[in-house]
């Protein structure tokens, strides 16, 4: 299983390629919530997301990378990593997207100039194809979530945040395929609790506890294009099942009036996925003890601003 | 003159009732630029704008706060931190503001239970119209700017950001009527360069500079709401000269390509007064030396997303 010594020594490789994301820290009484809440900024890493993190981790521990570069699929954020990525490193990247993929992500994705493909309907269309394109290019695939590498610079986030915030006991995070929660829960290891927060229309990791194993689900709602992966991966669901990890279910009306909730009190933007895991808080999915001290990362912001519907 | 006594006195009143904001640290390669850049997020702060330290500072000084309880003048954002100071310490506040002020300040100035009146074509006007009603009343005025105990609570944002990034060698900051900028100078005291950015359409400080002594403009353009006073205030305006404080201007089409610019790439939402800072950096209406470590306030946010223009 991935341990701490994997994530420190991720956090070392990945030191000059990816933002140490601050926190802010916030009363809760101004929010109706008897805890005071630190939130981990994480939209704010390059590319709008946390996937740097992992795809970064993932080539740079590979011993050379192939004259093809590197191929993956992706809702969106994992694509816009691995051309980013590749881009730093100067490889040529192949990106594999659902045909609804919103502009946010095709733009940020075409803009690191990588090669863009739209394909199918959903995630896993898209990573077939992507898998059918690797067996003939010989490029590196880049998974995005169920390679240990990957999983282990995701943990990265859990470092900065108990770094930032030591004190905390509970932290919660959306899951789509569980790469960014599996590596946060590996970080912690138990010494804080880590709370698994998913879309009713993609409930992956839910209904992988109840199944015994990873099995798969369909995915829709407003948060599918970045959570949407129809199973989770077997990396991290060994570590949610090993620390007993808490999974909740949150509605797309929560997930938007977190998102609305970001905005007015905040003055942060996120898309559906990056407000997932504080709709499980605001919408009493998940009640936290009176003297616990709560942790939620907002894992990313690309969304068109257009389509948020907020006004003011 | 305001100094680092009052400001760290201005820190201890107000350190349960405003946020210490964190910074943003980018490497500036990625953007064109030869030197990192350090952000202060101010905008997460309380009410979406830095007013409130500067606001509740010069409430919490009063030996006691008038039955009436306190008034203000402002383009909107003053108002709402004197609004939210007011709810906090438990007193009616009533807030004047030009007529067109946007929709996202006045639904903040409401929010917080204050009696709103839209008066004016101008920030000038409202404080005009504030001052007789003053009169009146016996309510305690709380200035938007040109009040010791407003400069030094604005100052804290300047003793936030050197806890954080100690090795600054300038820091950019907007004037409208300069109470931020006066407190961060008085704040550093020479020990890091601030340099004063004004839009064209709004130059209190540059045409104050070039007369000798505060004179009244013309005020315009897309920053005004917030960056449009009248004149620069006194206190302020001795602070600058006694630093030999540099100040630059920029365009209005500079300050939306910096709002932009903010969200492209680091998924940043603020309002025009809290682009123009970034704007004389990227403009290059401001060059840094090659050396330089430069600190960027953003100081806020309180605009109407669907008026931004930036689709995704």
């Amino acid at each position: 299983m991935i341990g701490g010594s994997d994530i420190t020594a991720a956090a070392q490789r990945l030191s000059r390629l990816v933002r140490h994301t601050p926190v802010l820290k916030v009363d809760g009484d101004s929010f109706g919530l008897s805890h005071p809440l630190t939130l981990k900024l994480e939209f704010l890493q390059h590319t709008g997301s946390f996937k740097p993190r992992g795809a970064l981790n993932r080539m740079l521990r590979a011993a050379s990378l192939p004259k093809a570069g590197v191929i993956a699929a992706s809702g969106g954020n994992h694509g816009a990593a691995v051309a980013y990525a590749a881009q730093k490193l100067g490889v040529p990247a192949e990106i594999f997207v659902p045909a609804k993929t919103p502009a946010a992500k095709l733009t940020r994705i075409a803009g690191y100039g990588a090669t863009l493909v739209q394909v199918g309907d959903a995630y896993a269309d898209a990573l077939a194809a992507s898998q059918a394109r690797q067996a003939e290019t010989g490029a590196m695939g880049v998974h995005a979530y169920d390679q240990p590498e990957v999983v282990a610079g995701q943990g990265t986030v859990g470092k900065e945040l108990e770094a930032d915030a030591a004190d905390l006991t509970h932290v919660l995070v959306a899951v789509g395929g569980g790469g960014l929660i599996g590596g946060i829960a590996a970080w912690y290891a138990g010494r804080t609790e880590v709370v698994a927060v998913e879309p009713i229309g993609c409930p992956t990791l839910n209904a992988a506890l109840a199944a015994g194993a990873p099995v798969p689900v369909p995915v829709s709602g407003i948060a599918a294009d970045s959570l949407g992966a129809r199973q989770v991966g077997l990396l991290m669901f060994d570590i949610a099942r090993h620390l007993e990890m808490p999974s909740v279910l949150v509605s797309d009306d929560a997930i938007h009036t977190a998102q609305s909730w970001l905005w007015e009190h905040l003055r942060i933007v996120v898309e559906p996925g990056g407000a997932t895991a504080l709709a499980a808080l605001l919408s009493g999915a998940f009640v936290a003890p009176a003297d616990a001290r709560v942790g939620v990362v907002l894992c990313g912001a690309n969304v068109d601003l257009a389509s948020i519907g907020i006004v003011s």
